[in-house]
Protein backbone atom coordinates (compact mmCIF):
# COMPACT_ATOMS: atom_id res chain seq x y z
CA UNK A 1 0.00 0.00 0.00
CA UNK A 2 1.02 3.39 -0.81
CA UNK A 3 1.73 5.64 2.76
CA UNK A 4 -1.26 7.85 1.99
CA UNK A 5 -3.50 4.90 1.50
CA UNK A 6 -2.09 2.96 4.98
CA UNK A 7 -2.28 6.79 6.83
CA UNK A 8 -6.18 6.58 5.53
CA UNK A 9 -6.98 3.48 6.75
CA UNK A 10 -5.45 3.71 10.12
CA UNK A 11 -7.80 7.03 10.19
CA UNK A 12 -10.75 4.71 9.81
CA UNK A 13 -9.33 2.37 12.00
CA UNK A 14 -9.77 5.01 15.03
CA UNK A 15 -13.49 6.70 13.95
CA UNK A 16 -14.35 2.55 13.94
CA UNK A 17 -13.88 2.01 17.34
CA UNK A 18 -15.97 3.85 20.03
CA UNK A 19 -13.51 4.68 22.44
CA UNK A 20 -11.11 6.11 20.21
CA UNK A 21 -13.74 7.93 18.03
CA UNK A 22 -14.97 9.71 21.30
CA UNK A 23 -11.42 10.46 22.18
CA UNK A 24 -11.69 12.14 18.30
CA UNK A 25 -8.66 10.84 17.71
CA UNK A 26 -6.39 12.14 13.69
CA UNK A 27 -3.59 10.68 12.57
CA UNK A 28 -1.42 13.46 12.26
CA UNK A 29 1.02 12.05 9.79
CA UNK A 30 4.24 10.35 9.35
CA UNK A 31 8.14 11.52 8.56
CA UNK A 32 9.88 8.41 7.25
CA UNK A 33 10.26 7.22 11.03
CA UNK A 34 7.34 8.99 13.36
CA UNK A 35 4.09 8.15 13.43
CA UNK A 36 1.96 11.41 15.12
CA UNK A 37 -1.64 11.08 16.17
CA UNK A 38 -3.32 14.37 17.46
CA UNK A 39 -6.28 14.43 19.67
CA UNK A 40 -8.33 17.29 20.91
CA UNK A 41 -8.22 18.21 24.76
CA UNK A 42 -12.05 19.12 24.76
CA UNK A 43 -12.87 15.96 24.51
CA UNK A 44 -10.16 14.15 26.85
CA UNK A 45 -9.72 17.09 28.98
CA UNK A 46 -10.06 15.62 32.79
CA UNK A 47 -11.33 17.53 36.48
CA UNK A 48 -7.88 19.58 36.53
CA UNK A 49 -8.50 21.21 32.99
CA UNK A 50 -5.28 19.29 31.74
CA UNK A 51 -5.16 16.32 29.52
CA UNK A 52 -7.11 13.05 31.06
CA UNK A 53 -4.26 10.36 32.16
CA UNK A 54 -5.84 7.69 30.84
CA UNK A 55 -6.69 9.42 27.63
CA UNK A 56 -2.47 10.50 27.11
CA UNK A 57 -1.90 6.94 27.52
CA UNK A 58 -4.62 5.85 25.25
CA UNK A 59 -3.04 7.98 22.37
CA UNK A 60 0.43 6.91 23.39
CA UNK A 61 -0.32 3.37 22.90
CA UNK A 62 -2.45 4.06 20.02
CA UNK A 63 0.71 5.83 18.39
CA UNK A 64 2.51 2.75 19.10
CA UNK A 65 -0.08 0.35 17.23
CA UNK A 66 -0.47 2.40 14.77
CA UNK A 67 3.13 2.63 13.69
CA UNK A 68 4.00 -1.18 13.57
CA UNK A 69 0.61 -1.76 11.90
CA UNK A 70 1.91 0.95 9.35
CA UNK A 71 5.48 -0.90 8.47
CA UNK A 72 3.60 -4.22 7.92
CA UNK A 73 0.95 -2.27 5.16
CA UNK A 74 3.83 -0.91 3.39
CA UNK A 75 5.06 -3.92 3.13
CA UNK A 76 1.95 -5.43 2.09
CA UNK A 77 2.05 -8.08 4.90
CA UNK A 78 -1.19 -8.89 7.11
CA UNK A 79 -0.95 -9.63 10.94
CA UNK A 80 -2.58 -8.73 13.92
CA UNK A 81 -0.70 -6.25 16.32
CA UNK A 82 -0.96 -6.13 19.91
CA UNK A 83 0.42 -4.47 22.78
CA UNK A 84 2.03 -6.88 25.33
CA UNK A 85 3.08 -4.65 28.27
CA UNK A 86 3.66 -0.50 28.43
CA UNK A 87 5.64 1.75 31.15
CA UNK A 88 4.35 5.24 31.32
CA UNK A 89 5.78 8.28 33.01
CA UNK A 90 3.62 11.27 33.92
CA UNK A 91 5.80 14.08 33.14
CA UNK A 92 3.75 17.36 33.36
CA UNK A 93 0.70 18.62 32.79
CA UNK A 94 -1.14 19.31 29.44
CA UNK A 95 -3.17 21.96 28.65
CA UNK A 96 -3.29 22.21 24.99
CA UNK A 97 -4.38 19.62 22.49
CA UNK A 98 -2.81 16.16 22.71
CA UNK A 99 -0.06 15.19 19.86
CA UNK A 100 1.58 11.74 19.93
CA UNK A 101 4.47 10.73 18.30
CA UNK A 102 5.60 6.96 18.24
CA UNK A 103 8.80 5.46 16.56
CA UNK A 104 10.92 2.46 16.64
CA UNK A 105 12.87 1.57 20.30
CA UNK A 106 16.24 -0.16 20.68
CA UNK A 107 15.08 -2.78 23.25
CA UNK A 108 13.63 -6.32 21.80
CA UNK A 109 13.81 -8.55 19.10
CA UNK A 110 13.76 -5.89 16.50
CA UNK A 111 16.59 -3.72 18.03
CA UNK A 112 19.71 -3.50 16.62
CA UNK A 113 18.56 -4.17 12.98
CA UNK A 114 15.58 -2.26 13.21
CA UNK A 115 12.71 -3.31 11.22
CA UNK A 116 14.04 -5.42 8.41
CA UNK A 117 15.11 -7.88 11.70
CA UNK A 118 11.24 -7.22 13.09
CA UNK A 119 9.99 -8.31 9.76
CA UNK A 120 12.30 -11.08 9.35
CA UNK A 121 11.65 -12.82 12.30
CA UNK A 122 7.86 -12.24 11.47
CA UNK A 123 8.39 -14.17 8.66
CA UNK A 124 10.38 -16.76 9.85
CA UNK A 125 8.41 -18.07 13.04
CA UNK A 126 5.26 -16.16 12.26
CA UNK A 127 5.57 -13.79 14.96
CA UNK A 128 7.41 -11.04 16.40
CA UNK A 129 7.63 -8.24 18.88
CA UNK A 130 8.97 -4.99 18.98
CA UNK A 131 9.67 -2.46 21.20
CA UNK A 132 8.45 1.00 20.63
CA UNK A 133 9.20 4.63 22.36
CA UNK A 134 6.27 6.93 22.26
CA UNK A 135 5.40 10.50 23.58
CA UNK A 136 3.33 13.29 24.20
CA UNK A 137 4.77 16.93 23.83
CA UNK A 138 4.14 20.57 26.11
CA UNK A 139 3.69 23.39 23.87
CA UNK A 140 6.74 24.97 25.10
CA UNK A 141 9.08 21.81 23.61
CA UNK A 142 9.17 20.06 27.07
CA UNK A 143 7.58 16.50 27.21
CA UNK A 144 4.30 16.00 29.28
CA UNK A 145 3.89 12.07 28.98
CA UNK A 146 6.16 9.40 27.65
CA UNK A 147 5.64 5.10 26.64
CA UNK A 148 7.83 2.87 26.33
CA UNK A 149 6.18 -0.64 25.43
CA UNK A 150 6.41 -3.64 23.58
CA UNK A 151 4.40 -4.75 20.38
CA UNK A 152 3.32 -8.12 19.15
CA UNK A 153 2.98 -8.83 15.67
CA UNK A 154 1.02 -11.98 14.67
CA UNK A 155 0.97 -12.84 10.83
CA UNK A 156 -2.47 -13.85 9.66
CA UNK A 157 -2.55 -17.45 7.72
CA UNK B 1 -17.32 12.03 54.69
CA UNK B 2 -19.40 8.47 54.50
CA UNK B 3 -18.35 5.78 52.14
CA UNK B 4 -21.90 6.12 50.21
CA UNK B 5 -21.24 9.72 49.67
CA UNK B 6 -17.95 9.59 48.36
CA UNK B 7 -19.18 6.41 45.94
CA UNK B 8 -21.32 9.32 44.91
CA UNK B 9 -18.93 12.12 44.30
CA UNK B 10 -16.59 9.24 42.28
CA UNK B 11 -19.36 8.47 39.75
CA UNK B 12 -20.25 12.30 39.74
CA UNK B 13 -16.74 12.67 38.59
CA UNK B 14 -16.40 9.66 36.10
CA UNK B 15 -19.52 11.22 34.56
CA UNK B 16 -17.88 14.88 34.59
CA UNK B 17 -15.11 14.18 32.45
CA UNK B 18 -15.60 13.68 28.46
CA UNK B 19 -13.53 10.77 27.77
CA UNK B 20 -14.61 8.91 30.61
CA UNK B 21 -18.39 9.33 30.38
CA UNK B 22 -17.40 8.52 26.96
CA UNK B 23 -16.01 4.76 28.21
CA UNK B 24 -19.53 4.64 30.46
CA UNK B 25 -17.55 4.35 33.39
CA UNK B 26 -19.21 3.45 36.78
CA UNK B 27 -18.24 2.88 40.88
CA UNK B 28 -18.92 -0.81 41.32
CA UNK B 29 -18.10 -0.92 44.76
CA UNK B 30 -15.80 -0.44 47.66
CA UNK B 31 -15.31 -3.23 50.09
CA UNK B 32 -13.04 -1.70 52.58
CA UNK B 33 -10.27 -2.53 50.60
CA UNK B 34 -10.91 -2.89 46.87
CA UNK B 35 -12.15 -0.38 44.79
CA UNK B 36 -14.00 -1.77 41.58
CA UNK B 37 -15.07 0.15 38.66
CA UNK B 38 -16.72 -1.04 35.59
CA UNK B 39 -17.39 -0.16 32.08
CA UNK B 40 -19.71 -1.98 29.42
CA UNK B 41 -17.39 -3.29 26.72
CA UNK B 42 -19.54 -1.74 23.60
CA UNK B 43 -18.48 1.84 24.68
CA UNK B 44 -14.82 0.17 24.77
CA UNK B 45 -14.69 -2.30 21.73
CA UNK B 46 -11.51 -2.43 19.31
CA UNK B 47 -11.22 -3.53 16.39
CA UNK B 48 -10.70 -7.76 17.38
CA UNK B 49 -14.00 -7.05 19.29
CA UNK B 50 -12.36 -7.14 22.36
CA UNK B 51 -11.16 -4.47 25.10
CA UNK B 52 -9.62 -1.65 23.77
CA UNK B 53 -6.19 -1.78 25.41
CA UNK B 54 -6.53 1.88 26.38
CA UNK B 55 -10.08 1.68 28.12
CA UNK B 56 -7.86 -0.99 29.93
CA UNK B 57 -5.53 0.92 31.12
CA UNK B 58 -7.84 3.89 31.44
CA UNK B 59 -9.94 2.10 34.00
CA UNK B 60 -7.38 1.03 35.97
CA UNK B 61 -5.59 4.35 36.43
CA UNK B 62 -9.34 5.78 37.15
CA UNK B 63 -9.80 2.96 39.74
CA UNK B 64 -6.02 4.05 41.36
CA UNK B 65 -7.14 7.88 41.42
CA UNK B 66 -10.13 6.86 42.86
CA UNK B 67 -8.94 4.95 45.55
CA UNK B 68 -6.46 7.46 46.57
CA UNK B 69 -8.93 9.88 46.39
CA UNK B 70 -11.53 8.00 48.19
CA UNK B 71 -9.35 7.14 51.50
CA UNK B 72 -8.68 10.84 51.33
CA UNK B 73 -12.22 12.07 51.51
CA UNK B 74 -13.37 9.53 54.05
CA UNK B 75 -10.97 10.98 56.54
CA UNK B 76 -12.09 14.29 55.55
CA UNK B 77 -9.08 15.63 53.61
CA UNK B 78 -8.54 17.84 50.76
CA UNK B 79 -6.19 17.11 48.16
CA UNK B 80 -4.98 16.81 44.59
CA UNK B 81 -4.70 13.01 43.03
CA UNK B 82 -2.43 12.51 40.33
CA UNK B 83 -0.57 9.38 38.90
CA UNK B 84 3.41 9.64 38.19
CA UNK B 85 3.92 6.26 36.70
CA UNK B 86 2.35 3.29 35.83
CA UNK B 87 3.84 -0.34 34.72
CA UNK B 88 0.81 -2.07 32.47
CA UNK B 89 0.96 -5.72 31.25
CA UNK B 90 -1.62 -6.92 28.49
CA UNK B 91 -2.38 -10.83 29.90
CA UNK B 92 -5.19 -12.36 27.56
CA UNK B 93 -7.61 -10.51 25.67
CA UNK B 94 -11.13 -9.59 27.51
CA UNK B 95 -14.39 -10.07 25.34
CA UNK B 96 -16.49 -8.85 28.24
CA UNK B 97 -17.55 -6.01 30.22
CA UNK B 98 -14.56 -4.02 32.22
CA UNK B 99 -14.09 -4.53 35.86
CA UNK B 100 -11.29 -2.87 37.68
CA UNK B 101 -9.62 -3.43 41.04
CA UNK B 102 -7.38 -1.25 42.87
CA UNK B 103 -5.67 -1.46 46.10
CA UNK B 104 -3.11 -0.97 47.88
CA UNK B 105 0.41 -1.44 47.16
CA UNK B 106 3.32 -2.58 48.81
CA UNK B 107 6.09 -0.51 47.48
CA UNK B 108 6.49 3.08 47.72
CA UNK B 109 5.81 5.56 50.90
CA UNK B 110 3.07 3.96 52.21
CA UNK B 111 4.55 0.84 51.70
CA UNK B 112 5.38 -0.93 55.52
CA UNK B 113 2.98 1.63 56.71
CA UNK B 114 -0.24 1.41 55.00
CA UNK B 115 -2.60 4.37 54.32
CA UNK B 116 -1.67 5.39 57.96
CA UNK B 117 1.90 5.93 56.65
CA UNK B 118 0.52 7.70 53.52
CA UNK B 119 -1.20 9.81 55.18
CA UNK B 120 0.98 10.92 57.90
CA UNK B 121 3.57 11.99 55.07
CA UNK B 122 1.53 13.81 53.31
CA UNK B 123 0.21 15.76 56.98
CA UNK B 124 4.04 16.31 57.33
CA UNK B 125 5.24 17.70 53.86
CA UNK B 126 1.83 18.45 52.40
CA UNK B 127 2.55 15.71 50.06
CA UNK B 128 2.75 11.96 49.83
CA UNK B 129 3.44 9.40 47.31
CA UNK B 130 1.13 5.68 47.34
CA UNK B 131 1.99 2.64 45.06
CA UNK B 132 -1.08 1.07 43.78
CA UNK B 133 -2.40 -2.16 42.22
CA UNK B 134 -4.50 -2.95 39.91
CA UNK B 135 -5.99 -5.47 37.45
CA UNK B 136 -8.83 -6.12 35.03
CA UNK B 137 -10.50 -9.74 35.55
CA UNK B 138 -11.30 -12.18 32.79
CA UNK B 139 -15.05 -13.82 33.19
CA UNK B 140 -13.05 -17.12 34.28
CA UNK B 141 -11.07 -15.58 37.24
CA UNK B 142 -8.12 -15.20 35.11
CA UNK B 143 -6.32 -11.59 34.68
CA UNK B 144 -6.72 -9.79 31.79
CA UNK B 145 -4.48 -7.14 32.22
CA UNK B 146 -2.25 -5.60 35.26
CA UNK B 147 -1.28 -2.11 36.29
CA UNK B 148 1.40 -0.92 38.97
CA UNK B 149 1.53 3.04 39.68
CA UNK B 150 2.15 5.37 41.67
CA UNK B 151 0.22 8.32 42.46
CA UNK B 152 1.16 11.82 44.44
CA UNK B 153 -1.17 13.64 46.50
CA UNK B 154 -0.81 17.47 47.57
CA UNK B 155 -2.85 18.51 49.78
CA UNK B 156 -4.84 21.66 49.14
CA UNK B 157 -3.82 25.23 51.05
Amino acid sequence: MLLEEVLQSLREYCASMPPVAAMRVDVAGYDGERLSLRAPLAANVNDKGTAFGGSLTSLMTLAGWGLVTLQLQLRGLSAEVYVADSAIRYLAPLRDDLLAQAWLGEGGQAGEGGWEAFFATLAARGRARVQVEARVMLPDGGVATTLSGRFVAIARK
